[in-house]
């Protein structure tokens, strides 16, 4: 089972897809142009996601909430963001499954007040990496694929248990 | 000129689609079901506004900001629905423009900080209609639309005037 993670962004979208062991299948992210005007930047990014949805067909996308942030500007351009990371799912038939900043830390580093920087070392030592991926954004939507495959197999168990 | 006035929702997204006069063309609302998973809400609300589009062909998107409002959960909502109608108008070649509440408020009433059945009376008088546009979304769509072609209208004399 293919999980594709989302740590969206207007500027920079991170992706990684991550496959049973865990392992790393790919990692990445997509930038826009911040002098474009919004709906191009909006279009790009879309159309690179259906690529990679059409390319890799993962089961599953994972994507990071963005409710927690402070900034109301930075809320609402991460809002459209994921608006369209969702949509492109949705049209590809992929089930969306989102997660707070908090419960992805929890997830990957144990504790959900963890810093960038253990959530970067926790997500190189879960997929087997020497190094954490870069640039952060890539290694931050793998951690949100595993916590996604982490709570996916934590309901398997308690299922299985009744 | 055709402009579609788009007040954002993922609840109630509001159009409004006006032409020189100025009158009103349509307007209306796109709801989808609270209780659906968000990604097929925003893929009904993309196909909704992709198929106006299609069927209207307006010139311009105009589409209310969505940065001042103070609950981060409205703004994240609201964010994601107004990617997925930025999207929308990117995809069909239609350009977009964003005014704040305050500057559609100030454009329509005369003041920014006019309430919510001022600007809908001045909608209705602006449009020549006997009572304001129902549901009040569809009002709050024709108010950006107006708002629109005012500001348009403005920088047309401003060049003329050069």
């Amino acid at each position: 089972m293919f999980v594709l993670g989302i740590d969206p962004g207007l500027t920079t979208t991170g992706y990684g897809l991550i496959g049973e062991g865990p392992r790393m299948v790919l990692a990445g992210v997509i930038r826009t142009d911040p002098a474009a005007p919004t709906p191009e930047r909006l279009l790009e990014l879309h159309r690179d996601l259906l690529g990679i949805l059409a390319e890799h067909r993962p089961v599953v996308m994972a994507i990071e909430q963005v409710f927690s942030n402070r900034n109301l500007q930075t809320v609402a351009s991460v809002g459209r963001a994921s608006g369209v990371a969702l949509l492109a799912a949705a049209q590809c038939g992929v089930a969306a499954f989102e997660y707070t900043p908090s419960s992805v830390k929890r997830a990957v580093a144990g504790y959900g007040s963890a810093t960038k920087e253990q959530v970067q070392r926790m997500v190189a030592a879960r997929l087997h990496l020497a190094q954490p991926p870069t640039p952060p954004d890539a290694a931050d939507a793998l951690a949100v694929a595993i916590c996604h495959l982490q709570s996916a197999a934590l309901i398997g168990r308690l299922e299985a248990a009744r």
